[in-house]
Parts: structure tokens; sequence; C-alpha cells
């Protein structure tokens, strides 16, 4: 049954997915050959075909200059700058953005050896010169130290462009209820409260 | 980008994924396309044309009449009788069992509408019968009451046949600490005590 161990083995490497929830998985699509099985062959094989990366925002799309960066209805002047493509869906998710993205592609780190030459640093550059019509820059990097080192240096890079740089404001998440936050996001909310 | 979300929505009916680690994993998948991706689909694909049920004993395998029920090695003197091909793997894994099996595809249950000619326990009568091998039935159903009920169905229809009827040992798991264990294993292993 080496058709099955691979199978097995295939879908163990994804994320949340281990052995044994990968051995489960193999028989459900065993059982749903027609609903399940076959779709999803057909899925990834046409998605490998056909999705590539948008030179522009690095976003994924089956079209290169993807469907936000060609939307005429979307806001030129402001980009949201992610890491990642999840980031930008989620955001995409909540529809309060209608500007465009920019996927850096990850995070500076020197444990990991990633550098701003690894990232998709100089094609933002390029998309806030001063013959573009970007105004804004919204830094949506994640709150780890990591994220916060790259926002940073971003910022500082946009500087001589002169675009007007924010960031996703921090604090106590909705919903959230203080007994159970941590003291750092607790005085982050703090140290930014608002007058009502 | 509606290849990819054709593609979450299939991974997150997967056992263990749900729509956030569907999403996760379509960003890894199209990361890893050449490693990943694309032999994913191929694995798939393949095992959804070539995978069929062994007509003997309800097994998963590429022929009908699958390796193990094929196999002149393996001792046709027993068979043991397992819920779901999930519990034969399993078996095959401790490499202790070198018998045959027999897969019932279920367990008998009222609430769910299933009953003895919803499972594969005709072909298991018809595997005892006079002019066959077969000396000893091993019930290795989950020990569950649905599980424990159907054993005691199996072992009723097989009493004609003369076939020894045995179940696996209830008890103790290895490794298992008794402060830990719930109390109907505890009792179990206790009044199935043995001398040593």
């Amino acid at each position: 049954m080496q058709e099955i161990e691979r199978l097995v083995q295939l879908l163990a490497r994804l994320p949340g997915l281990g052995p044994r929830s990968a051995r489960r998985a193999v028989l459900m699509l065993i059982k749903r050959k027609e609903s399940l099985m076959q779709p999803l062959a057909m899925a990834l094989a046409e998605a490998a075909d056909k999705i590539r990366t948008c030179t522009t925002c690095g976003n994924l799309d089956t079209s290169d200059t993807c469907a936000i960066c060609r939307d005429p209805t979307r806001d030129q002047t402001a980009i949201c700058v992610v890491e990642q493509v999840g980031d930008l869906w989620a955001l995409e998710r909540t529809g309060v953005f209608r500007g465009r993205y920019h996927v850096l592609g990850g995070v500076l780190s020197a444990i990991d050896g990633v550098g701003p030459e690894d990232l998709n640093i100089a094609a933002l550059l390029a998309r806030v010169g001063p013959d573009h019509p970007v105004q804004e820059v919204i830094l949506a990097t994640n709150l780890t130290v990591d994220g916060q080192t790259t926002a940073h240096y971003v910022t500082e890079r946009l500087e001589p462009s002169g675009v007007k740089v924010s960031r996703l404001a921090h604090g106590v998440p909705v919903g959230g209820e203080l007994d159970y936050l941590d003291d750092g996001t607790l005085a982050t909310a703090l140290k930014s409260r608002q007058l009502v």
C-alpha cells in the first residue's frame, strides 16, 4: 500500500496535521472519493498550475498584477504593508481597508539570517516614489519583536519619500477581558489611551 | 482567487483541519509548489484511481484481494475483526499479529441506524465455514458501548460455526498510571487480574 503511505506522508507535512491525523484524513478521503478526493486532487493541480505571485504587491492570484492591484475602485493612495499573504487575507476578511497591499514575505530576523534584501522592500520603495499617488503607508506587521523591528526598518527606509507612515492601533482586543490579558498588551492599551 | 478559496474549503473538510489551518496549509502548499503541492495532487489522483476495497476482508489496497489476504506467509487460521481500516493499520504497526483481518466497516448503532446488514458480517461468516482453515476469530472492536455490542453480536453469529472466539485483553495501558486512569479501566484491570 505504498500509495496510501505516500499520501499519509505528504499530508502529514501540512501544518496542523501529524501522522495520526493524516492517516484519518486519508481514510476519509478514500471514503469520499468522488466528493472530496478527486476534487481535491484537481483543485491542487489547478492551483499549482495557475497561482502566481503579483510582482507589484506580492499577493497570490491567478494573474500577475493581482485582482486587488488591478481593481480601479480601490484606493490608490494607501498601501497596507503585511508580513505574509495570510495577513492580507485576514485584513481583507474585515472588509475595512479599501486600499492596496504590500506583502514583505517575512520579517527581519538575525537568528534566521533574514536581512532587508531577503524581503520585498525595494518594490515597496518603488511604489511610493514621487510620480506615484500613494499618500499613506500603513504598517501591519505582527506585534512580535521581529515584526516591530521590521516595521521600524521600513519606516526609516520610507522617510526620504515623505509619505505618511502609520501603524495599526495596539490595545485591548474586542471582547477581551482585562483580567486575562498579558501585561504587555494592558500596558500598551493604557499608554495609548484615548480621550472620549 | 476562487481557486484558493475552493482549495481552502476542500482542505477544511479534512479531520483535524478547520478553515484557519486550511488557509495556512494552502499558503504552505503554494510556497512548496514543486516539493509538496504537485506531488500531493498526483498522489491523491493516483490513490483515488487505484485504491479499492478487498472483497475478502474489507481492507484497502491497490488490488482486490489485498496484500494481507494474498500473503501466503500469514497465518490462515486466525482472523482479527476490526471496526475500521484505521484499526487494522494500528494493529499492523505493532507487528504482533500475523494472521488475517476482517473489517466490519463500522459498529451496530441504534442511534445512527446501523444494523447488522449494514456491516460486513455475512462475509465474515462465509470465511469461517466448515471448509475453511480458520480456527480463531479475535474480536478487536473498540471498547465503546457500540463496539462491545457489536462484538457481542458477532460472537453470537459465529457460535454455530464452532470457531474459537477471543477478544483483546482489557486493562491498564502500558505506561499508564493508576491515578490517572478512569474507574472503568481500573475496575476491568482488577477483575481481569492474572496470576504471576
